[in-house]
């Protein structure tokens, strides 16, 4: 069964997944890396990193994903869809290596990066987005890359399965919230919490069984799928 | 030193510390007893609780305390002020122990319990509430019990020391925030994580020797004071 995904998802201890206000110099705003800083210190990210709870959450990113689904405040600043050349944040070799749809009300024609990322663009909902990334998967997972809208408006339409959040002690005071409009999310999840010794605390959201689509008769103690 | 304390204050993961709205059968609103069924599972609640990480933490809420401030919304539901004989939520014998000051717009004459509470009443600003409490203390600490007004306006005032709380995982989505307007709080202070086999994750605010009022010349690492 395809899954769908977040991971290393980080956020402030008051809720925000990023800072402001956003640019092509500050892609996270007043937060600059705070919130990421526990990542650059993992293996993940750097081979002379950490290899402790913090990378083996990191890790999990691309383990089984065939496809990213982005919001337009992930693939670039504000305005970016005014810029024929903006190709993203990455260079010429994106971290995905997969297809990588971008939701934007201002599509452009597919951009076929190198290590096997491909840029689409949709115009499109959540579900019909998430059915057209699933094809594109081959049968894996699909992760929802952030920003914090696109994963709210994903997890208001029910769709995720597997939620990592890093939340990280700093109080960022403003910013892109995560929360909002999430009243009672934890019904449908088990929720599990695990602090790191660099002092974040990695939270898992795993949807009950019970709580999947077409699968209400299902008993919540019927394992993994 | 006498040190300004607060304990077990517990919010949601959206950081909400009472729902909405409050009222005489409703004390934390639509949020009811979730915030704190954690502590109800400890032996600092209930003789046959447990006595693992959330009861340590909870036994530290009156433990060289010498008195409490608390806010008006804390010590009665809306509106407790219209009533000449409202004493509190807490029957004859208030689980404070100590002079108790409630902060409220409308004082009334002290309210001497059993078991060595009295309240107090004062229409104060929060230093100089504290500067009486300390007072009253006897050379003991001083806990702000909360709510989260309270607690944020003692924050946003530096008067705070140590801080504990505790995060639910839930999504309360609407109530009273603990976290506005306390935008780089983290600064003055060394923040721990820790998570529980019960699923909560404690959090603890301790004041830098540098953050300390009048005490600026201070090494950061100079210790336990």
């Amino acid at each position: 069964m395809s899954l769908t995904r977040v991971h290393n998802l980080s956020i402030s201890l008051d809720g925000f997944a990023t800072g402001e206000p956003q640019s092509l110099d500050a892609p996270f705003g007043h937060a600059g890396q705070r919130l990421h800083e526990w990542m650059f210190a993992t293996r993940f990210w750097d081979a002379s990193g950490s290899a402790g709870v913090d990378d083996v959450f990191a890790q999990r990113h691309g383990v089984g994903i065939g496809a990213e689904i982005m919001g337009a405040n992930k693939f670039g600043p504000p305005g970016w869809q005014d810029d024929p050349g903006w190709t993203g944040w990455w260079g010429a070799e994106p971290p995905f290596h997969t297809p990588t749809f971008v939701l934007t009300h201002r599509p452009r024609p597919d951009l076929v990066m190198e290590g096997g990322t491909t840029f689409h663009f949709l115009d499109a909902a959540p579900a019909v987005a998430l059915a057209t990334a699933r094809e594109a998967a081959g049968g894996q997972d699909v992760r929802i890359g952030g920003g914090p809208t696109v994963v709210q408006d994903f997890l208001t339409a029910g769709l995720i399965d597997l939620m990592h959040l890093v939340v990280v002690p700093i109080v960022l005071g403003r910013g892109v919230r995560l929360w909002d409009g999430l009243e009672g999310l934890e019904q449908g999840y088990d929720v599990e919490a695990v602090s790191s010794p660099r002092g974040v605390t990695h939270l898992t959201f795993t949807r009950k069984a019970s709580a999947r689509d077409g699968q209400s008769d299902r008993p919540a103690q019927g394992g993994v799928s």
